[in-house]
């Protein structure tokens, strides 16, 4: 853990081309960019990402986010990871059983290799200096731009409550609260995720223009756009926790062997990768692939004719080979509950000494210190 | 200044007749009721009130509602007085002389009586724990109760923006968190208000439901009407810092005479109280009536037929003598900044550590607290 509190990271946004709208293909481009400038100088670069604690972490988290980030991090790119408990309220009522989900999440980094010593892995809601960035925000943006957000649209239609929350609809100004009050410059997202970094690149320029006074107080972030392939769940549709179809990355061998074996298939015994005519197939040879770093067409030719049944034993093996080190972690810090609260704490304190900071240098630049 | 910090408050509602929407003429026969509940214990209040650092408060303010704070402070009802500095942005996009308006505000509340010994005065944006509340709460309304809001609607249409803010959309939200972190439970207000604290009684009500797990956290505040009349502006509209037509408290005898010389009247000599008929008239009589602690016929019944002329004479008498005490403090107040800036910063003190408590009790109730 860094006990130094700084809010210095990088001051500025990253140069490089950049369109103020972007569309998917210039943030791929984007990306491309930005990867070379991580390998080049990862310390000008300082990582907001984070989860929802609304379960155990799995197979799609970890190949579609999670893994990226632990390479940021020891390719020496410093992270902040939220556990952002608030906005689990975004599209259900009451948070269950949070405190033991918050647990899990920490455990999850653990697990992967987040390193306390290195990032900061904090809760939201004990960050009272981040979440009172929510106000000025909110005065920069208008609500015509809230509604027009097509991330909130969807995640409205998706929402298990009756009625659009005013935290829903604000979601996207929490999050620019969350990526600003540690000046993160690179959120990895996906691209289901633009919309709301816009809306943060927004909140920042528009805060420097009207406050700053020649500097930036807030780098513009960057969105740093993965290329990792979706997996699906064991239904065939997309992987998700509360699908019940994700094999969790606490999940033991016998669990992993016995979801994969009751994963969907398809009848044709000859093993091919062709993801848009054989969907189920094509994300189980991909799940080999990404465990063994081979490519899911290598998966398939090795397993020629065999049909489905050794597919299934060839992607058990694979994943729990791949996960065995990871959830050995797992099982000896969940022995350690004293650890896993340090690690909260400590991250919360570090969290809280970079957003008061922040608060600070954002209520000089409002002319709001009175004494 | 109270430096114990007690969020212990009243805990609860005060009982008594109330509906859950509120029309006028019951928020009317309510405050009735609240006003005899203060008289026989007012240590079972806490008041929440406050202003917008906008600029100089003048006598609208002061017969509308100053007044009435300093009397129920007197009368032994504990008082937050939060000067609302970020809610400036809701109809501006920046805060001029956010520093000068502020020590005007304070300036002013301790000229008029506002004890900081027995009530506490403080600033939004010092009180990161105040604000984080937003964020529990706005997950307590819906943006179609948002849109409803006859208060919002209103305040949008006189704004100085050419968009709909985000803090404006979701201003009754703040005003919930402003009177909530304190547990305020008595909040004097003009009609206009009336929708403001329904939404705050409302989230003050879900958030015991949801989580006080049969305890309340919060109390659901009452609305406090003052009866006081409408003071017209000198030129006949309303008394606005905006239009230029107010007396100030801090205006000297000499421009106080001014203002009112050129103040608008009528052309009839003989001066009668008739709000309907002769509005400028009428409030120039309401004015000294309210100065001479009389009614404004009997003013009017001793000007007689003696016309504009003297009726300004009398009005500008009565309101220097009736400020002269005022302005005699507020003068003395002034060469005192170091007296200024540490009632500001143990006031901010006082509130933070009563933000600090509720927060807490929030986690708690949220299950937010995780170590």
């Amino acid at each position: 853990m860094n006990t130094n509190p700084q809010t210095a990271g990088p001051d500025a946004s990253v140069s490089g081309p950049f369109p103020d709208t972007l569309g998917v293909s210039a943030a791929q481009a984007r990306s491309a960019v930005l990867e070379e400038l991580i390998l080049k100088d990862p310390g000008r670069f300082r990582v907001l990402t984070g989860d929802r604690p609304t379960g155990r972490l799995h197979l799609g988290h970890y190949f579609g986010t999670l893994h990226n980030r632990v390479r940021l991090q020891d390719l020496g790119v410093e992270m902040f990871v939220v556990i952002a408990d608030y906005q689990v309220l975004t599209d259900r009522d009451v948070a269950d059983n949070l405190t033991g989900y918050v647990e899990e999440l920490v455990l999850d980094y653990l697990a992967i290799g987040v390193d306390p010593a290195r990032s900061t892995i904090f809760t939201h809601s004990a960050v009272p200096a981040l979440n009172q960035l929510m106000l000025p925000f909110l005065s920069l943006v208008s609500v015509a731009e809230l509604n027009r957000n097509p991330t909130v649209k969807d995640e409205i239609s998706n929402s298990r409550q009756s009625a659009v929350s005013g935290l829903m609809f604000t979601y996207p100004v929490h999050q620019a609260a969350d990526i600003l009050f540690c000046k993160g410059n690179l959120v990895p997202v996906g691209q289901d995720q633009l919309p709301h970094i816009e809306i943060t690149r927004a909140i920042a320029r528009r805060f420097n223009d009207r406050y700053g006074g020649g500097t930036a107080v807030f780098p513009q972030p960057d969105a740093l756009l993965s290329s990792a392939a979706l997996l699906l769940g064991t239904d065939g549709t997309k992987m998700s926790k509360s699908r019940r179809n994700a094999i969790t990355l606490a999940a033991d061998e016998d669990e992993t062997a016995r979801l994969i074996k009751g994963a969907k298939t398809d009848s044709e015994r000859h093993i091919t990768y062709d993801p848009s005519t054989r969907p189920e197939v094509s994300s189980l040879l991909l799940l080999a692939g990404l465990c063994q770093n081979r490519t899911p067409q290598q998966v398939a030719a090795d397993i020629g004719s065999a049909g489905a049944a050794a597919l299934k034993k060839t992607v058990t093996e694979a994943v729990n080979e791949y996960l065995a080190p990871i959830r050995a972690r797992r099982t000896e810090y969940a022995q350690d509950p004293a650890f896993l609260r340090q690690t909260l704490h400590e991250g919360n304190e570090r969290a809280r000494a970079v957003a008061d900071a922040t608060l600070a240098e954002v209520r000089a630049a409002m002319n709001s210190h009175y004494y």
